[in-house]
């Protein structure tokens, strides 16, 4: 069993949805990803809050058994984002982004941590992705997401990371929009030749879609897992980072990634998204 | 090994689609659903069509060891559709409807077809879907495809025929519109309630998700099927006939329809929907 090394956001996220609302309530991808991934392994997170960030949401990654000593404490406030979901809970509309002390972040890998073999880098700027690989030793696996935000403006940069990164996770329009390709299975080819192996696409409500190119065929291969169908879903927030948790968390747990386990994590994942979107914020978690 | 009775549209249908498009091609509920499920059994045809309906077309089916005892030919012209689909496969646009000799269509079952076990009800009149059941002595297993045209404009009538059908197969936005409901596993109990054991959900490119009431936990189960990813779609027109027509042609082509061949009935199903959109009109299958 290793451990997993997490770098993301940690956010304070003011959420809409016609169910319901929270405001400032905790979130941020390395806050999903390591809380889900904490059912699994050990988690070392690193990320950066500011001076306003709560005790008890300290407490809450404590009693999830989260290593906090790559959490650093910038003068400011910490990361927030506003954003609401229509009917459609598949997509969310960005009211606001408030980056504070997330725009001076540059991730400082603890010694303790640069050994470490499984990596996920959050939805960060690729520059950032690229930071912390520098620091880590000899990762075994690396598993990465990313965002239209990035691959508009960023889209080099992205193209850079991506050289070592092992699996990417995107959503279904991420990834027609980085491959620019309408059609999902040629978009997959391209963004496989261009350094992941693995290719895993969240289609909120329908799923996963999973591809991989077969070593000794050659042959691009797809693995679906449709989600589990909810009879209530308050709060699609985090749903993509909580499923990257279960993932990477089940992977590093069981300390190997052949094909066969990878795709086991594939359904891990899903049961972690599938619990985090029933309640606003961290509360199913 | 029992046949199936099919009823439902035989058409020309013009589609045009971002991959090209064709005029007045063989179409219809019927021909989609016949052909398709002529691969596992025999198909007994109930629809009707006009005096310039195409030889070619005739024999196309008698190959496919369709039997047309009931394809009623009418003076006029056969139905025709026109519909386009954009970068979203997933919806067509309908741009004309003629409906022609299916103005007056009254579908009668042959004699030798009256003894039918296994009976599709293509997406048609509910009344006439009820015609059609009224015929026929003792199906074992009913199934059932309708439109948003028949949930908007003849809600009662097609609740009344629901009470007659063993399984439901519709799309993901007339089962939400059907039960007038946002949440699909919501909507699936409350269809549920109406009459069919079991609902059908397509979902175009992310496959299918099929729901029923267990018998001794009174549980709803659901059970998902992600759609074959393809790398070359042509053209969406019949794939949920084709769905369908395997579907039941599968159940049929075994004699049974318990829980788990109704499963496997689904995979069957899948496969031939994949196959259709490959090509247009029935160019594929």
């Amino acid at each position: 069993m290793a451990p997993i090394l997490v770098v993301g956001s940690v956010a304070y996220d003011s959420v809409k949805t016609p169910f319901g609302e929270v405001k400032e309530a905790l979130g941020g991808s390395a806050v999903y990803s390591s809380v889900a991934a904490s059912f699994f392994t050990q988690v070392n997170l690193v990320a950066c809050v500011g001076q306003d960030f709560d005790r008890q949401d300290v407490r809450l990654l404590e009693t999830r058994n989260v290593d906090l000593e790559g959490l650093e404490y910038i003068s400011g406030k910490t990361f927030r984002w506003k954003g609401e979901y229509g009917d459609d809970l598949n997509e969310a509309q960005t009211l606001e982004t408030q980056l504070n002390v997330f725009s001076d972040f540059r991730p400082k890998i603890p010694e303790k941590y640069k050994d470490a073999e499984y990596v996920f880098l959050g939805n960060i700027d690729p520059t950032l992705q690229r930071d912390v690989l520098k620091q880590v030793e000899k990762p075994a696996l690396v598993a990465c997401d990313t965002m239209n935000y990035w691959i508009n403006g960023h889209f080099k940069s992205l193209l850079n990371t991506l050289k070592f990164v092992n699996i990417l996770l995107i959503n279904d329009s991420e990834a027609h929009q980085l491959a620019e390709e309408a059609n999902l299975v040629k978009a997959a080819r391209k963004i496989i030749s261009w350094g992941p192996k693995i290719l895993v696409v969240k289609r909120g409500e329908y799923g996963v879609l999973m591809f991989h190119v077969d070593v000794q065929s050659g042959v691009l291969v797809a693995f679906g897992v449709p989600a589990y169908p909810l009879e209530e879903v308050l709060d699609p927030t985090g749903a993509g980072d909580s499923f990257a948790g279960g993932f990477m968390g089940y992977l590093a747990a069981l300390g190997r990634h052949d094909a066969q386990t990878i795709r086991q994590a594939v359904i891990f994942g899903s049961v972690m998204a599938s619990f985090n979107v029933e309640k606003f914020s961290l509360n199913r978690l």
